[in-house]
């Protein structure tokens, strides 16, 4: 994993969407964890509650770079020992000892990763409303004109440029729902302990989820760590609605070809080439197309992570380290060319017309 | 497309589930379709009752073999015409005329489909509840046996046997919850004529929907047919069942291995090696396991549907014809073997007890 | 696995090459197998010459029907035990001792389907031959009609038809290349027993390889068993090659949209269309572009089965028993579908020469 | 795509060939081909000598930061213009018309990927036969240890250490092999100007891509900009590699479980555990598996790029951007480790023979 290009950030990636699933924003949520944890353990009585304020002074103060976790990294497979050694420098012994207590390495790592989904959530959401809207006031605009269906390549009968924007809108809905449903099962906390059976806090430990739960603004649950299905129902999610956003792409793609020429993507201009001054290209409708193709693949990729073998497998998990920031920055571009789309298309409604007319003219010659 | 093998037709493949995706199964959904929608038209004043019943009379006594269809799809591209020429053989000119009225071939394809999809629901949803119901069994069984945990390939801590099926029950219980919204969204029928926008019913189209519906025992619903997010998402359903299934199959190989030998995966007796007359190999959970990974790498080639270009692409739909029915019978396959383990195991209680005791004996002789 | 259709045999399947990877064939490879190991045996001094004369008479008129062997590999994860057992009711005491001596299940497996993938390629070189000579015949024959090259999606300069054709059938030519190299790789036999180590064979093992490569007409290697990247090697051809094809397809769909109409793919009538009679589609140029895709998607789950542990992995190996058949049948239907093209293939001179018209045109316009 | 870590580019990447594969490398390699065309242009009487000189001197010196060209290619989809236009400041009128004169932006791009290629398979092709020679030197020491095979999951019978490590080496001798051949085919030049066929280069396109290859040190090819093959047989390559070093990886796994513990991964010290002290985690090796799954997964997506339709296809070339760099890294990541492991592992060897005592007595016992 881990190519990264700033020439392409633009054009394949998202730059807001990316400060969500950084590094930097991994270790901050990570650091929430921690202070959460030492709150809701000082709530039920496994710390002092002075512990918990210095572990909470001492961590949100803490600046770790990104830089500072690798070697640790490559040493433990994971990045949160050398966290946590870190943090213990700057802690008196008696919060030392206490940090962390009972919890596992994973529980830090997986409620921070639903903590990253719940921010992306919030602005995907955003988005795909605004999409929507856009789309609703396209199709208000310009819904009843006539134009040509396509099926297998060849024109069929006249439908109007309405239908074709309502087939984008309608699966978007959907999304919206599926959303919500899958919300109630995604951001939930992880805790656990070293096999996630909470093997540290006696009869307590279903009463510190709930405290830990309520500190950081997610559901309570039982251990889920070895149980990957609601990070793969939220990621197919992601690969849906790319692809979905695909379909559109594909369809613009089709309707502005120089012989075709319905639609431009871009009324500002479109791409142009080192070769061919005359050359505007439909270039974030490209972008949509493969990015919807790199989702689809993912997601694969991500359903193996299911397969998590014992109480703690990281030739499952890792994948989705890899999988899930890569899906959601993908997923978030597609929207946001999307939004570009929905704002600077220019719908030729003459060559709609045109093209019908065409049409009835061949058929008409042809009877 | 198209391998199969009766000699894996019990190991990695599911006769039940195999019957419901069958050409055979296909071809009476389809012709149940054109039944209702005469019907359906009859009761909307497209035409007359009595044609209606003598499609309906015709239709449902019409024997079709699958390799009637074949040379016409090698024509078509869609088995739907050939099938239609073959049914008006034994029509009135009358009748004739009014089968399939308005409709397209994606219409018929499309709510078989759903049709299909319906029946193997149904199946495995049973399947799928009475796995929960035997690991609920095997957990008040053994529930409380110590056993190691393992993470990341090493001996962790002590758990509990029940602990480690719990693990395998929570997703499945969440997959009966999913499935419920599921089926709010996939099993709804598919009428849209030539190009998706219903122009041969005029202004009576919504109404005819809403007849055929009900008709046919579907939900009633706007074309999608160029929108195949409720494919995809029910897709990603079949492949997480056989994933969470993958992951029970992979903790059983673990805990069957010969140096740990905690379970057995068949009291019966498991498979024999034509080399090796003292080896009995968990063979049904390496099939849980390749399952899982196969139906994985399907759902990404289902998601590929979704960018459907224009109003009818066969470069997208002809993935689902493949993916749908191969995930179907994987899944089906994955919950016959865990069906068949939930009964068949045996727990050897001694054994984890004893490796619980050999890592204790360790732990301490090395402080 | 395992999904089959009649329908679609002949659009998405291909019946000759399905014979080569059909159960019938792997039984019949199966047993050849080993009646040559038995000669290989007899020739190095295993076993007597008139009890590998006794198998070989015997097993070359056994009749295995495949659904013999299905309750068999539901038991045993293999096929071979039963067919073995199948083999022993008709041998004499001593043959039955003899038979499969020393060997494993995946010998014969393996071995096995080398030659079946030796009759495949025999037959796929040969059509990938004789399409490489159609194009040549194709480009001989309109090679030099200026036709527009498009890029993104627009119109960019004129190019000749000619050129367009090149590019299909350079790669192929590279194929041709590969594929030799390929064959000293994949042409291997298989021996290795139990564990692949050859233990029962004590100083003669080499020996009896090189008399086992002889008998059935494959090279001689050392075991392979757990080392599947020859296999990797050719599905990946496969892959290219339904790939190229695929490019191929995409490249007619484009040319013969309506808009565009510079190509018929079928001069003798395309798919028809249930609800539009003047359709007439390219469905065999739409089947190569699906058929590209799916190749692609498997290569992704055989590249899987590279991570066979141990000695012996079926949740790796099950992925090629699923995945190496299927792909030679989409390869093989991609070869068929373009030979078909190559000669069916209609070429609209006029309206190629008048699309560049049209072009130069409207440059000049808004120059 | 795009996401990348700090935090994991140690253990999930690959410092060395991240620079290789690198924006700045990449703008590099692009002003090379520049400097490079111009050269040969000169020495093919396409512009003066002295404006081949200019744009030498000017190009060498330009430094272009990969965040100047972001936006530039959000706009036209490709970094090309905004490099030309950066490069353009500081030349002459003559040179600026002289500059990429009849190249298109894909032609430098190719084949700026292709000398990207070049340098990341030097030190590929130097890591993999390290590597082979540190297995060769472990099989000599410790190739006699008997120790047992394991086949699904189960003990088999006793071989040697020195057998297992044979089955990791013989592979990747192959892989030197393939290695090989594909240099020849994919280190070419690629120059074909708008659309591929020289047209600006009248007759002497032929002779001018000669002297660039000879100019840039690749092999001359006719323009095969859309032919992608050659890229598609180079990863599968790479995802072959990772393939087989996590079956490496896989047996590691399973001989240093902790009940069998033949093998510690890393003598210097394994992955720590937040919430266990004993823990010591074979996390190289997990790595190595999960990243052939990664490549696996992804050697499908850049198969979908052979579909590159007509004559410049983004939505098919976006995804060789991503893939391909992708799988560099993370096949070198996997050598790295493998690298490591093969140096730092320690061998069990009393263990080993413990195991097969065991078995021997266990077999004897239920005799």
């Amino acid at each position: 994993m881990n190519y990264h290009s700033a020439i392409f950030s633009k054009y394949l990636g998202d730059e807001q969407i990316l400060q969500l699933v950084s590094d930097e924003a991994l270790i901050n949520k990570m650091l929430q964890v921690e202070i959460a944890l030492a709150k809701a353990q000082a709530s039920t009585g496994f710390l002092p509650a002075n512990v918990a304020e210095e572990i909470k002074d001492s961590l949100i103060q803490l600046k770790i770079k990104p830089v500072d976790l690798s070697a640790g990294t490559l040493q433990n497979g994971i990045p949160v020992i050398t966290l946590l050694s870190l943090a213990k420098e700057k802690l008196s012994d008696d919060a030392k000892k206490h940090l962390h207590y009972g919890a596992t390495s994973q529980d830090v790592m997986d409620t921070a990763q639903v903590l990253i989904i719940k921010d992306v959530i919030a602005v995907i959401e955003q988005r795909l409303k605004g999409l929507i809207q856009n789309l609703t006031l396209l199709y208000s605009q310009y819904g009843d004109t006539p134009c040509m269906a396509h099926t297998r390549g060849q024109q069929a009968i006249p439908v109007t440029f309405g239908f074709k924007v309502n087939v984008w809108i309608q699966p978007l809905q959907r999304q919206v729902q599926r959303l919500t449903e899958i919300k109630q099962r995604v951001l939930q906390v992880q805790l656990g302990g070293a096999a996630g059976n909470l093997s540290s806090y006696q009869h307590k430990g279903e009463k510190l989820i709930k405290a830990l739960a309520d500190e950081i603004g997610l559901a309570a649950s039982p251990s889920w760590h070895t149980q990957r299905d609601n990070f793969c129902e939220f990621t197919n999610w992601l690969a849906m609605l790319s692809g979905l956003l695909g379909k559109m792409g594909a369809d613009i793609l089709v309707m502005s070809q120089s012989e075709i020429n319905e639609l431009v993507e871009n009324a500002d201009g479109g791409g142009k080439s080192s070769a061919m001054p005359h050359k505007s290209n439909p270039i974030l409708s490209e972008a949509l197309v493969a990015l919807a193709k790199i989702n689809a693949n993912l997601q694969s990729q991500q359903l193996q992570s299911l397969v998590h073998v014992n109480e703690r497998d990281a030739t499952a998990w890792i994948l989705e380290w890899n999988a899930i920031p890569q899906m959601i920055i993908n997923a978030g571009a597609a929207l946001n060319h999307s939004l570009t789309i929905s704002t600077k298309i220019k719908v030729n409604t003459d060559n709609m017309k045109k093209n019908v007319e065409g049409f009835l003219n061949n058929r008409n010659n042809s009877k």
